[in-house]
């Protein structure tokens, strides 16, 4: 996982432009991918899809010929959206288009301005304390036009049409944490899943205007989503935190917190403000979407800045993001609502060898416990999710004693 | 409010009589009320409006001709409801009729006998002990006689006839903390409304038998009734208690939590036991009333004795109880439920001005975050205090954001 | 108490058999008691009634002559439902059929094999370290052929058919707190009800299967249950423990709350392990049934050895057991729902002597208190139990309080 967030780390990536194509690109090495691209001008929803912009180069040349910011050594160094310049002019004239991070001197900070029409550069303040008045050659190579918003979609077909969705945003250039590793560990994720009951969706789109488009042309199915996952900062060294759903009672977040329990964790309650999650929580759609982050939004000191770089992601952190999905997948494809065709009394278990069949094993005791959980809340009205939190037994044990009661006959799986 | 507590300290209150009619009088100068007279004998709900009580003097006169207890030093020598009496006696034949605080030997105590049809007199345990064997004379020139219960209403109209209740006990004589403050803070407080949204009805009745009275008058109108208060002991040091409605979620129970979080203060549940909330709040009627007091109810070595005296009560303590009383006015008038007319995905903000609007200040961040969780939560489900409450910001921030999204299109008010 | 368990601590019980019946002989000396037989091979629920077995004697014997196991002493010696054997075998042939407790050296454990179809000997690890490679002579002179499973039901007729369960398992030997303590205890009990309001069901039957089989036949008559407990363990030194039923806010789990608050205890959550609250709160049954025990289930080290013996359970624990369930009772009899016929505003109390009527006690605030409490929630919505809890008055002040209204023609109990 570490390697792709290296080879998608200097793409200049923005809501639009060449840099998510090939971003997606190098994603769909790995995974059968679906590119849509919506032209500019489309409505969607409340918004309107922008002009596409792209840039080729961009600079603060000296007098000497010196590139003292430049475009190619960071995409940071340029504020996204910006509209092309080409000019020379005093650091007094610059000054107003330069942006720095006082105190934090040695960064740089990511900066924006989509709707803006203005430009301007992003460095560090130790660079711009050792500029001189100037003149300086001020180009920015960019066009802002016509074009598309591109985003993508990949679907693990499962045998119900039940969603799931994971959703990761791709707007962000040379940021690591924010978001190349969340497009990693989905892709990991994706990979991993086979032949599953649920249908997974995932969905690579720019922030907020991204997931309005996506919105947009899946009204009519969003109702298909069940559960859903946005996913970002989803390699950095802090411990996960899962943001609930605007629901906040919603399968997912008992799902996630389930998948949670055993690692260091917070769960916070759901505000409109973070990630996507602010789009598919609106009220209109009120969807089942929780978010999953390791340190969450804004919370760490590298949040924006050239200090989110590929030292600041771990392997490590990585894989214990996509751990906790698949635990969380777990619970997803295997809970379910059963019915205790024997619920009057306990049913002789001896003589189905149900005592038998788990005999030899040294979880023997634990595996009988789960039996007589699962026959006696499967009532119709607890899942098997129910059971785990209700008897304190990890998950896996109730669902497999519910495979061996549903194989004696004695339960019945109640819907998909 | 001191100053009106200083003036209508003196007088000598009961349940009824010309005492009351004084104060109704004194208060009547800084409000427009609405007196009634309700005759003697007049059946109200289960009681009976009981005889008219006057008293013109009551002393206990030694041989000397020296007054040993004088009801004109203080009213609280005579016990309410004394029946006439004019007898020499002993000592040791008054004996039973004082009464007297030994545990607080120089305080005189608060009795009233309403329905007892007896006399008596209170004075401090000091006095008693150095009263010689008599005779004395004994001398209660009081009346007993048909005439009238006397209560008066203030209302303050506002734009929807949905009524706030703030009913304060007018029945105690010289008693300043219990009841007088609070009489000076809700004249203050009516004489602060204007032009409400809902309509405000002060009621300053006798305890017990005087909200009977307004409830048996009233029992078509107080379906009107969307928020009450009981106020009493308004001026004392301690810190301000809310004691919840019997209903115990009542929207005033909510709104007076938010008004005193602030605020040193303690929070009580229902109990049907303290002051006119027991009537208010009996089973049949079951109005969402609450009480506020600052020391609850007996809770302090001053109640209902002369140690409840014009020191005992503070300017700063009353005014603090107003203000606590006005937090909850502001979120009263200012609560509602809203509807999102753009709920699908966030509307797009920036294209209204609506972050420009808010951008000069500096609770910009504030202002913005209260954007997106009305927006977020107006699903005609929440209020504005929901949003405050789950927000944790200022309800002022949320009804501040609620106006500016209205006026923008984006919101629209539901009901009253 | 006590003697009881004395008296029936040397009979040789089990699932069926000769010593059940000795047992309820016993108890009916105490008790009026239906005796019922049910034929072996009966089908009950999802079980059938097994073959009866009797023991009238069991040893292993060296050449010598001596005993070295054998089951005059204790009748723990033999496992419960061994087939017949008479053998002559050594220690290594011997072995297998050989339990001990290697942890608790001096201890002979208790072991059964009621559906196993094998033999077997219990005895202490001391015992087993001091014997010689043999032969012995082994024999159990048991019979396990068609016979009958032997249970007994003690009814108190109530004047209302709403029944109160309490059931007792019978199967176990000399294990004097699991279970004889149970059954002194419900004797007890049983015999201290006079004309109760409720109807109480004593079921003494053996554990699982007996439970199965009265409730097969007795499917028709469950739904009368309105409240139930298993009994057992309530003779040893520890706290008692209630364990809720299945439905956690049943009435009975209220109850034991509330009749439990005054005394060490742990109350827990319902699992589907323990006794037979099993059977009774399966899903397809779900009765109110929750189990009191002293320490709960498998909770002491002596549990299901030898030294659960006549030392072990204790007269006082037997008698704490029995004050807690009579407190119990105290709530069942007299909670119930009443009318407040005076509903708007609180009726005139002094007028109809309730002050007076109470005015000579000590109690006599608390009187007042439980009176206001009671008028102020006889709603038809909560119970005398519910006012004890919110008021915080004991339960026999409130239902006192309650009376006193009801004489007084201003309350009116709602159904049964």
């Amino acid at each position: 996982m570490h390697a792709l967030v290296a080879r998608l780390y200097p793409l200049c990536r923005s809501i639009t432009g060449d840099g998510v194509r090939a971003t997606l690109d190098i994603l769909g090495e790995h995974l059968d991918l679906d590119v849509h691209e919506v032209p500019t001008g489309t409505q969607v929803l409340d918004w309107t899809v922008p002009k596409e912009w792209n840039v080729r180069d961009a600079y603060v040349m000296d007098a000497d010929g010196t590139r003292v910011v430049d475009f190619r050594r960071s995409n940071l160094h340029v504020v996204g959206y910006s509209v092309p310049v080409s000019a020379t002019m005093t650091l007094a004239e610059l000054r107003p288009h330069l942006h720095t991070l006082p105190d934090q001197p040695d960064l740089v900070p990511y900066r924006t301005a989509y709707y803006a029409g203005t430009w301007g550069f992003c460095l560090s303040r130790r660079t711009l304390d050792g500029l001189g008045e100037g003149p300086y050659t001020v180009v920015i190579d960019s066009t802002l036009a016509d074009g598309h918003l591109t985003y993508a979609e990949h679907v693990v077909r499962g045998r119900t049409t039940d969603e799931v969705l994971i959703s990761c945003h791709t707007c962000h250039p040379s940021l690591a944490n924010d978001n190349l590793a969340a497009l990693a560990v989905a892709t990991a994720l994706a990979s991993r899943l086979e032949r599953p009951r649920l249908t997974y969706r995932f969905v690579f789109a720019p922030g907020t205007i991204g997931a309005i488009t996506w919105l947009a042309r899946n009204r009519e199915r969003v109702s298909r989503i069940r559960h859903g996952l946005t996913l970002a900062c989803a390699g950095d060294r802090g411990p996960l935190t899962y943001k609930r759903s605007r629901r906040g009672d919603a399968g997912i977040d008992r799902v996630m917190a389930y998948a949670l329990r055993d690692r260091p964790h917070t769960i916070t309650d759901f505000s409109p403000y973070g990630y996507d999650e602010r789009q598919y929580c609106s009220p209109g759609f009120d969807l089942p979407v929780g978010s999953l982050t390791r340190t969450p939004y804004a919370g760490y000191p590298e949040y924006h800045t050239s200090g989110d770089d590929l030292d600041f992601v771990s392997p490590e952190s990585m894989s214990d993001t996509l751990e906790a999905l698949w635990s969380a997948v777990e619970v997803l494809e295997g809970d379910g609502r059963y019915l205790n065709l024997s619920p009057y009394g306990e049913p002789q278990l001896g003589r189905r060898g149900l005592y038998g069949s788990v005999g030899g094993r040294s979880d023997t005791k634990q595996a009988q416990m789960a039996m007589l959980w699962v026959l006696n809340l499967s009532d119709g009205a607890h899942s098997l999710l129910d059971v785990a939190d209700r008897s304190g037994l990890p998950f896996r044990a109730v669902a497999e004693a519910a495979q061996a009661l549903e194989t004696a006959g004695l339960l019945k799986r109640e819907g998909a």
